[in-house]
């Protein structure tokens, strides 16, 4: 059975990347899916792991021989999914979870119609405003560029198949989990079956 | 949170009726509709648990009255669901399941567009034909019926939300329960919360 897409967004600061994590913990059919950027590693980040890190005239190689899925440019700096990795995995049945912000999500959506798009949010503005401001480690500009983008995301949570509380963590996991495995008894990806049974019928 | 109403339809003798006890039987959060009929009692089938058994003139006032949320009549009978008690249940956070055929299931869909429609199937047209062929109970012209009838079925499960397989009984129940569990975070469902931060972060 071919892998699902799976695009997860959701609020800065929201705990995506948990929840991902756990997905790949716990549960043996998911691969997360490894963007290409061209911003600047972050202490620790391993290329490859984290993200295949680019120049920005690598990436737009990438770009102009349709080798990503989706790409996005956010604050200066391009993001993207390329396709071989995710194709592969979907070919070995793996579930490929892509964290991407809203732009791309969308994209996904037009290009892929059978995506499972998921938001994840905090269970309250308060909740969310303390992680947004609350860190104390980011000057005003930056925690307003973070609220302005907030906003943006909560106008395009509405274009998303499902949206999901993280409040439990363990609780949210598994809500995850369950919409993606119930997204493989989708009818369009079960008709073959039904189409057998149909013509055996009509003998 | 309110209940869902979902449709769980299938072929004759794939085990619907089976999938829905063992749901209600081992998770709490389902109720099963109790529909109306005009059909006679089989032995043992009690007034208000297998069916409220209805004269064709009760029915026809049901009818008359709105007080059916779909009916169809199959096989000179009819068939309905009686909107109150789905109504109750739902309130109290029940998913209700109806077991109803292909046509009273597509009117629900028009009616009621976030109800779950699930259409469960045998794993092969081999053992499909041998359920419905091969009781030995029935005469050639109810067989035949049954034939006709399952391949209407057969064209009408494209309509359907989500097709599963009734191979492994377990499974399929397990199945069926995420299908609908997982239905409570569509995004319509959802975006109170979504709003309430989107209005917060505006301020």
């Amino acid at each position: 059975m071919k892998g699902k897409l799976v695009v997860v967004s959701g609020f800065s600061g929201v705990g995506k990347g948990t929840v991902m994590k756990r997905l790949i913990e716990e549960y043996d059919n998911y691969a997360l899916s490894v963007s290409a950027t061209t911003r600047k590693p972050r202490p620790g980040e391993k290329e490859g792991v984290a993200y295949f890190f680019k120049t920005v005239e690598e990436f737009e190689e990438l770009i102009a021989k349709d080798e990503l899925v989706e790409y996005a440019k956010y604050v200066d700096n391009y993001y993207g999914t390329p396709k071989a990795f995710v194709d592969k995995m979907r070919n070995e049945g793996k579930d490929v979870l892509l964290e991407i912000e809203i732009q791309g999500a969308l994209k996904i959506k037009d290009k892929f119609p059978d995506a499972v798009l998921i938001f994840i949010t905090a269970p309250s503005a308060q909740v969310l405003r303390e992680r947004l401001v609350g860190r104390g480690t980011e000057d005003e500009e930056t925690v307003n560029k973070r609220l302005a983008r907030a906003r943006q995301e909560a106008e395009g949570a509405c274009k998303y198949d499902y949206v999901v509380v993280n409040d439990v963590l363990e609780e949210c996991v598994k809500t995850v989990d369950i919409i993606i495995k119930s997204a493989h008894n989708r009818t369009e990806d079960n008709l073959a079956i039904v189409e057998e049974i149909r013509r055996d019928l009509s003998k």
